[in-house]
Parts: structure tokens; sequence; C-alpha cells
């Protein structure tokens, strides 16, 4: 299956991507998937259908317990229930992989990042400091169900396993059963590569969509969302949220972390986004360009404040595209009660991308 | 001279307009300009030329120290040398206009906002505590001798005296220097009306803009500037500011109107904003629905969560309209150096826009 | 066991506590226990020595995720994995009872709130939106096997239906394997009567205790913990954490209760508290007077900000008396690896206090 | 006249000062006053009596705009309408010296930093950006005719001008007319010394007071206010506001100095602060280990995050004191309206501090 970048490329879009035009593109990143996807018909709380999952960006090839790296968190609209990003605030470093999963999960799906953090740093709470696990989420409820929380913490410890440079995106892990504009989402990713005075830095994004109202939907600024005739939207009021993941090698400081990851909201913006009430929307950025260990000096070369100008730009066309790559991926799914949210229909966009698009977008 | 509107309306813009299609359509709020253009040639520093101005943004035809009205400032990008924004955090109220001119010219407008309270309050500081003057600012150094400060407060009193529902847009006030998208900038306003559970309400935005680089221009999604072929835009490497007031009469609390001013930023990205490094991004958001009064029992009845999705789609339509008016509004103009900084040739971007627009975007 | 308050009153102490001096004197609070104490002997990661558990506090008699409660959560330090502070500052509710434990335990406990949860409003995730639960946490593994995470969802459930108007404190619940200034820490409480504008209101706060250097420890201004002789606290380095939740009845906003929560920090500075830097501190602020609808208007009549002076110097000062009955009440604990943490000299304490503080503080 | 501690020592502070006991013991920072004094009797709004000032905090002997120091502000109580904190919260630097004024002259004074700014740096807002003066301020309109906002921009250049390693404190530049705890308050500076893994650091604070209510005033824990009979302190209901400023040669992150900041409140509790209402509380700590300068690369190596617990208790310990100094060291003060405040009678202190404290502070 095409992805979105293999259709076109926006005229807005002024860097080029990484080789995989992936969050894996900075070095040592990889993400792994967990997808549960059983039964069907009616849903029977507790019990299914299940259409949900557990995704995992796993900062590097170290242990990130005891080699923190740099991040942020940015929230954008708090209506989410992501865990551990207090203290992400208040000491600036990530010391766990990245997870993602639904909403009612975050609590079970922290207890696996312990679980798995415990097992690689065995000091922890024995005779070293706790471990603060991080996990964003989206309430992938509309196809999943999502009381029944059937992420357990043994799928984290093997979406972590699974964990690689390739991936897949669309509705996979934590976007197994998520909605974005109508269609399906899922997740997605996309990188950007950068100069600098201090030599050249990957920006990579992944994403997890489950937001936008379907006449809402932006392509290259295009109202493709209003435009498309022959489609059957389902509608979630613009409810349900959209996380992203944002990994440079560039070497930031936590609060230049911050200012990357608010940049997200761009992307969001042109692809459509509103950032509806209901739609909780976090930005958790991170560095690999230096590690912090506890109790020792950290030495930083500290990109100038100016350069940043490009990493923006960098992020804002990065999560736009991510967004895409997510509705393009992503497979038509039947879910609770019979309900299925379809694939985005890539023909009928492509056509009106095509009508009125030609002459600035690039198609291939 | 036409304003946007009369031209086109966008695809994405679902709301109409009230009558004005002003932030003066939330009754009660009145905005007025000292316009300060004097001089040309090089630049003296302290001598001019002189293209600045003060802005004001009265939120009601009461004493607005005694009779309070709900606010929230949020920062998107804090590069910017806002005043007043900690107290209104802290207490959520707004107590003086709010007044928006030149980056070093803060000091001496706030001084200017004490002295209108004091005269409409003999109270404070007397019998009364402080007050707590708001000022937003751009940088329109790139015109203007900014060093001079030509803004004295008395001029702040003469705007806040010339405030009326009807007021100009583009090169005047606090738009006299300004650039934005490598065009002319300004002030602009528009405003949509609403309807919820509670009843119907307008919001009304009025936006300072200094902001963007030429490339980024985006009109209903159409990358016009990078389209552009027979303009010449100059480059101010994407610094500057934007500003954005939001006026309501939606009976919100501070921290609902915070949630409000935060989708300021959606309409920013759908211009062509990036938030870059050097653009200082603050939104103001008040409500005239009810007043605070020191030590007095406030009564609300506050609109349900949920019925912020039209406010929030409406601001950020609002905001978007706001920039291209504060765009097609203003005039060339020359500043010091000889720099010239021209009006967007209106004709070409209309080209342009009905080139790729038709169809969906709505001519006029 | 006398409560502190039968021992004497610090001459700080200005307002009078409510009949049970407690957080449940605020009317509809109640606060329930699950402790779990087994084992002794070198610590087995994962399988003990036990000295942990929950404590709950609930907000109402209702159903708090149908009638959610306002709310505001403060972050002093965040070096801390509480969960579900982000939604309750985005919209200002709190909409489960908040649970305390260890650390690790937060991710079963969270899905222990969202069960319980999910029994009491099945429409959760399936016709209405999902639930945030609230966790706050102390890390207890000096005397604990934190890596056990033996606090289990049920645990929850159980502490919740326990929940009653009188309950104990000292080293219970989430205070059992706490520490506090080298001596055994556990939950305490404490309440004050205020009177304002609008009427007499009720000011109670719970604290978890696990904070503190034994050379710190101040009672009533006196360096306590410097002069005991006879004693052998332990060191924990100042690490720990301490959260206090707070609960009023009098009519106030989000903004005013995040105001109010601040003050926590007033108390515990003035117990010997200097928040180091492994000492993540939190408050959790709920107003009883209004409850929150889904969808529907609220109607308030907020209390006139000036009015907040008496609340902020209750806060402070039901904070202190907390901390000191959280470890009055404490016994001597004996946990992992033969470690003995003591109960607080209670003898001499008094002998040092009557030294220095006869003739200010008030002896009984 | 003796500073505090000449008269005795607390037994809380365990570290001791530099050789200044000022916060010019950090190497290169200087502090310089201008105080206006000037008439009396009733208060003619606008003309006087005068009784304020202005203080200046010159971080280094270089061009600070040019050679910016990392820095941050923590707000406690935001009732307060200090400029500059929302720039520094972003880039994370200060690049003026920080000045401390009356509230309703912060505009004159940010004025004057600005003016100072563009002499030594002529480059501003005409081929360099704009410059972001800080400003931080109390209300002293018990004794000043604060209306007439007689601090005017050239008493900035000459406070700077004057700005030298010694200088007075008590009621002087920014103190003349402040009230703390009923009774005069002032300007008050500390220092500390701490040893680190490191290396050994200074850490020095200057505040400004104007806070507390006579009642609450606590001295080494001891409540004096309370106890005082022979004194008559005046009654400002607790509002008035309390400025911290700190300064290091410590090698920290903005955001270390963040959480830094946020200790003063420590202090500030310790001698019978509540943050009431009224009392804007606003922290700016800043570090002069290293210089941040426009698009450059920044090189730190950066203090260890545990090692900041000697450096928290160092700002909490220095801050109490500095109070205390500004009060010792304030004399008595008529003014508007025959209003006078007293200096807080040092003897009775002295005779109620011996009966209660002796055998625990170190009398000399």
């Amino acid at each position: 299956m095409p992805r979105f970048r293999d259709l076109l490329e926006l005229a807005t879009w002024t860097f080029r991507p990484g080789p995989r035009d992936s969050i894996t593109d900075v070095e040592g990143v990889r993400v792994g998937h967990v997808t549960l996807y059983e039964g069907s018909g009616p849903l029977v709380p507790g019990r299914g259908p299940v259409r949900t999952g557990v995704t995992v960006v796993v900062p590097h090839g170290g242990n990130t317990y005891r080699e923190k790296v740099p991040a942020a968190a940015t929230v954008f609209n708090g209506f989410t229930k992501a865990v551990g990003l207090v203290q992400v605030e208040e000491l600036g470093v990530l010391e766990t992989p990245v997870a993602l999963t639904n909403t009612l999960n975050v609590g079970l799906v922290a207890d696996g990042l312990v679980e798995y953090s415990i097992r690689v740093a065995p000091e922890i709470g024995v005779t070293a400091p706790t471990v603060n696990p991080v996990v964003l989420e989206c309430n992938d409820g509309y196809l999943n169900d999502i009381q029944g929380r059937h992420v357990k913490q043994h799928h984290v410890l093997e979406a972590i396993q699974r964990a690689g440079e390739g991936f897949e995106e669309g509705s996979v892990g934590a976007g197994t059963g998520t909605v974005a504009f109508g269609f399906k989402g899922g997740i997605g990713t996309s990188s950007r590569v950068v100069e600098t005075s201090m030599g050249r830095y990957v920006v990579g994004v992944l994403v997890q969509t489950n937001f936008g109202r379907a006449e809402d939907l932006l392509i290259g600024g295009i109202p493709v969302g209003a435009l498309l005739k022959r489609s059957n939207p389902v509608s979630t009021g613009g409810g349900g949220s959209v996380n992203v993941v944002i990994a440079t090698n560039a070497p930031l400081t936590s609060r230049q972390l911050r200012r990357l990851g608010r940049r997200a909201q761009v992307g969001l913006a042109r692809v459509g986004g509103y950032a509806y009430h209901g739609s909780g929307e976090v930005a958790l950025a991170f560095s690999t360009a230096y590690r912090v260990t506890y109790g020792s000096t950290t030495r930083v070369e500290v990109l100038p404040e100016v350069e940043l100008n490009s990493l923006f730009k960098a992020v804002a066309e990065a999560v736009e595209e991510a967004v895409l790559n997510s509705m393009f991926a992503a497979r038509t799914v039947e879910g609770r009660d019979g309900r299925v949210v379809h694939q985005i229909p890539v023909e009928e966009v492509l056509e009106i991308l095509r009508e009125y698009g030609s002459g600035w977008a690039t198609f291939k």
C-alpha cells in the first residue's frame, strides 16, 4: 500500500524526509506494536469486541532508566488521562519508553512499563529511586470494548520486545480502534532532515490519530472532508484525542523540547484539527543527543535558540504528514455493535487533490 | 476598499459573522487607535522615522476597574514583552482596556493605562488596590524607529477616548509599522455568531499581525505566498509576533476563556503561521457576560464545557479572517532607511484563489 | 492514643477545628483505608515484606462520575508519578475519589478507580465519555517491597466501600510504610472552621507524609528534630514525598481552589519541609459546594477573592496539624531487611515543647 | 546598626554565609538604589508625600543584553504587575538588570531599563532583537503617593550607575515605603555557601518586603508578632507583596533555577508568610555560571539534580534571613496622612527570643 508521500508531496513541505520517512530515522529510536483484535457483534462491556492495542516508542538502544533522555511534554488540550507528564515537566527527562494505548487502559499499561523497567533495572525502588512511566492515550470506544481494558501488562513487554526500526502504520497497536476525521485513524509516522549551524539533524514524529470531524479534513489546505461525496464517514463529534511523539537527535534542553512540542499543533491545525473540547492533545518530545544519568554531571552543547526555526517547521510538516500516513495506511475496521469505520477513500481523495492542487502540489 | 469577505468566503468557514464582522459585534466592546506616522529617510535612532501607534480594546462601556470582566491570557510562544498577564492568570479578570503597541513602548503604554485608570477610578492606590494594565506588543522595527518609543502616555488616553464600534483596519494604530508574510500587516478584526444550548453568542477577535514568512502564506489552504510571482515581499525571517484579543458575550469562566484563547493558534496555523522562535504569540480572551466587583460575590451561570466546541471553531475561523483582513486593508508603507513594505497584491491573490479554489471557496 | 491537639495547640493556630478535626468535617466527605502488612525479614523483590496500602478520599455521597466537583491540582515539586492531574487542570473537576498509594502502584490503583467508576456508572466509554482517575503517591520503599505492587485493583474497591466519616490516622492505608522526618509517617487529617461574608465554611485536609529530614523537624517553630537526644531516627535523605488533599464546602471555582492548594506549602514549611529534590509535593483541592454535570449549565455563586485570606490561613494551619497528627498517630513499624522506623518519641517531644514553648503554645 | 546575624543565628541555619552575607557574594553581582523621600502631610494624589524608589540587581559586570544569563521566574501568588516574566519563562534568560519598585511605577521603570539597554547595546531594535526588561513591584501606597509614579526613567539609570557590592538595607530604594508584618519593611539581603560534588557555590538573595500581618511574624519559629506587647504595628491586611531575587554561581539550567526559585516560599513561610490574596509573591533566580549569546551555541556542564538539595535549603535560609535583615535595618518612616510605620522594636524582640530560644538559637 503506497504511503501518502508515494502519491504526492504538499507545496508547504520544504524539508526532505529521512530514509524511512519515520520516527526511527532518529538513530536508536525503535517502535513496537501489539494489536488486539478479537470478536465481533454487539458490545458486551468487559468482554468485547476487542479493537485496541499498545504502541511503544523506545528512545534508544541502551537502558532508558539508567540513561535518561532530555524530554518535555506539552498539553494543548488537557482532556486526557496521560500518565507521567508531571515528572517530565519537573525533571526534564524521559526514563521509560513512551507507550500509547486506549484511555481506560493507561493504568495497566503504566504498570507494564514499571514491570519492564524493574526487569532491566532491578535497583528501582530497592537501592535507586522509582521510575516514571509515560503513557499517552486515545478513547477508541467507538469500535472497541474500552471498559474491558484488554491491554494487559505483558502486552507492553511484548511491544517493547518487538520494537524495531521498521513498523506498520494504520490500524495497528494503539491505533487499532481509532477514528480520524470520520475515517479509520491509527498510527502514522514521518521525519524531516534539517540543516543547522551545528550540523544536520533529524526530527521524527509518530502520531496516534483519533480526532477531527469528517467535514473538517484538510489535505494540502483543500477541504477534502467537505468535498468527498462517495464516502460515508462516521461522526464522533470531534472527541477522541490525538497524541504526538517527537524524537530528534538535535542537542536541545527540555525547555527547547517544550517549544518544539508546541509546534505539533501547527501540523494538526493544517489537516483540519480544532482541538475540540473532547480531544486530548499532547506532544511528548525527546532528544537522543545526550543522556542524563542520576547523580552525574550533564555536559551539553545546546543549539542556539534561533536555529529552532527549522526544527519548528520540520515538526509541523512531519506531524501533518504523519496524520495523513495514519489515515492512508489504516484499513476499514468493523467493531462493536457492527459499527464500521472505513478507510479514507484514497482514489476519491486523489481525484479531488488533482482537481484543485495540480499546479502547486507535486503529484507522482 | 473591500474586506476579504466582500471578495470571497473560505470553505472552512461555517459560522456567519456578526453585523460588522468585527470584535465590536460583542455588545459594549469598542476599539480605538492612535496612529503615529512622521518623517522619512534614514533611521536616526530615537528620532524617526515614526511608523507606529497604539490600539485599545475597551471591554465595556462602564468602569473597567470597578467592574472587571473574566479573562484569560494564553501564551503560545512567549518571546514577548506583554505586560499584565501574570495577574490575569492568577485572578482571572481584566480591569483595564487591552492596549497593543510596539515592543519597546510597553512601559510607557502600561503607564498610560495606569493614568487612564486613575482618572476614572481615583481610589486606586489610595483606598483601593492598585491596577493591572494589560499591554500586548509587536516589534515594528523593520519600518519604525522603535528605539524612539514614540507612543506617549497621552496617546493611550486619546485612543481610549476615540474608541468606538466602527474602526479602521490595516496600517493603523498598533499596526502602523507591522509586517505580515512579507507584506504590510496591521490590525484586523472579525466575528462569528454561535448557537448553543444556552442561547446565541458572539465571538469577536482583533489581531495585530507582524508574523510569518512570505513563502508560508496560505489563504484557504492554497499556498498563495509561494505562488505569487509579480510581487516583492520583504524578508523578516519569521520574527515579529502576532497578538490576538478575543471577546465574547458567552458566560465563561477564566478557565474556559483560557481554553478559548488557545484555539487562536488554529487560525494562525491556517494562514501559514509556524510560531517561529522570534514571533511572540499571545491571546487575551475576555467575556462580557458578567462582571466581577472587588469584595463582592459573583453569580455565574456557566456554559457547559461541551458547548465550547462551537466557540473553539468560531475563534479559529475569526482569527483566520482577521489576519486576512489586517493584510487586505493595509496600504503600502515606506519606513526607515527607505524600506518599503507593500500591500499584498490583492488582484494577483484573487487570480490564484480563483484558479485553485473555484468549486469550493465562495467567490462574490 | 491522644492526637496532637489533645496535648497542645500552637500559638499560630487561630481558627478552631471542626467537630472531628478531620477532612470529614466537610459534609459528605468520607475516607477509607486498606492496609497491607505481611511478612518480615530480608527484601525479596516482588514478594515482600509488604508494608503499604491505599487510602481513598470520597468527595460526596453521590455518584462522583455523574456529579463531578470543582477541583484543582497544584504541584510544588513535580518529582511525582501522580495520575490524573492534567485533566483536572484543563476541566477543573474531579470525577473519582482521590486515591493515595505507593509510587509503583499508581497504575494498578488508577485501574482500580476505573473499575469502581464503571461499576457505578456503566455508561463510561459506552455512551458517555471516559473517566479520569486521580491517584497521588509516595515512595514507601524504605520499609516496603515497592517493586511488588501489592495493592491490587480490588483493594481500591474495598477502601471505597469502607470509607466513612471516622477513620484511623498513622501507619494505615497509604501511610503504612511511609517515613516522615526520620520517624514513622503516615496518614493525618485536620480541619478548620472559617467565617466569611457568605457564611461559615469548613476546610479539611488529609496528608500522606513521607518527607523531611530528621534534623529539620519543627513543631511550633521549635527545632524539635535537632533537639531530640534520646531517639534514633532513620535517614532517607529528604526524598519521599508528601501529598495533601484539601476539601471545603466553600463555593470556589477551580481557579480559586488552585490558589487554596498552593497554601498547603506554607503548612509543610512550618513543620520543617524544604521540598527536597526527591520529595514530590502535590495538593489536590476540591469543593463540595456545587456539582458539575456533563452537558449541563453550572450555576455558581462564587466567594469574593479577598475572602480567601481566611481559607488560605486555614489550609496552612490544617496542613501543619495534619502532618503532626500523621506522626503522633503512627506506631513503630519494622519493614524490609529488618529496618525499623520508630514512632516519634512523644514524651521527649513534649518535654522539649514545654521547655521552650510554655508561655505561648497552649498545653493541655 | 547591627544586622540580624550580629545578634543571633537561628537553629535551622546550617550553611555559613558568604563574606558579606549578601547577594553580592555571588561574584559580579551588584546592587544599586535610588531612594525618593520628599514632602509630608496629607496625601495629594500625584504630588506626594513621596516614599518610594527603585533598586536594581545587576547580574554581572559585562553587557547584560549581549551576554545574557540563564534565569527563571516563579510565581507563588500572581497578584502582581511584574514585567518581563513571560519571556524569561520561554527563553530561560535574563538580559537586563532586575529592577524593583512600586506597583504603579512598573511601566516607567521598565522604560528606564529599555533606555539603559539601548545605551549599552545600540543595536537593539535596529539590527538586533528587542530587549525584555524585568521589573518586580510592591504596593507601597500605605506610606507613599503611589499614584504619583515618582520613579522616573532616569532614576533607573542612576540606580544602575550606583550599583556596587556594598549597599544599604532597610528603608531604601524600592523598600523606602514598604511595610512588613506591621513594621517597616524594605530591602534585605543574605547569602549561603554550599559544597557540592562539582565544587563550592554561593547562593545570594535580595528581598523587597511588603507583606505579612503583625500577628503572624515568626522569628526562629517563635511567634514574636503575637508576643510583642510594647509596640504598635500597623495593619495592612496582609496585602502588599514580597519579591525575591536569587543569584548563584552554580551551573544550573533555567529549569533548575525555577526549582530553586520555588524554595523561596519556604523561607517566607518560616517568618510568618501565608501568601495572602493581596500579596504578590514572585522569585526571580539567575545563574552567573555561564552566559548565553544570541545565535551562539551554549556549552553547559550542569549540576546533577540531587545536588540541588543543598541549594534548596540555602535559598530557604537566605530568604528567611534576608526578610529579617530588611526589617531590622529599616528605620521608622512617616508617610502620607501622617501615617507612621515603626521599625520593629529590636530590643523587645531580642528579649522574647532570649526568653524562648535560649538553648537552641545561638545568641551573640
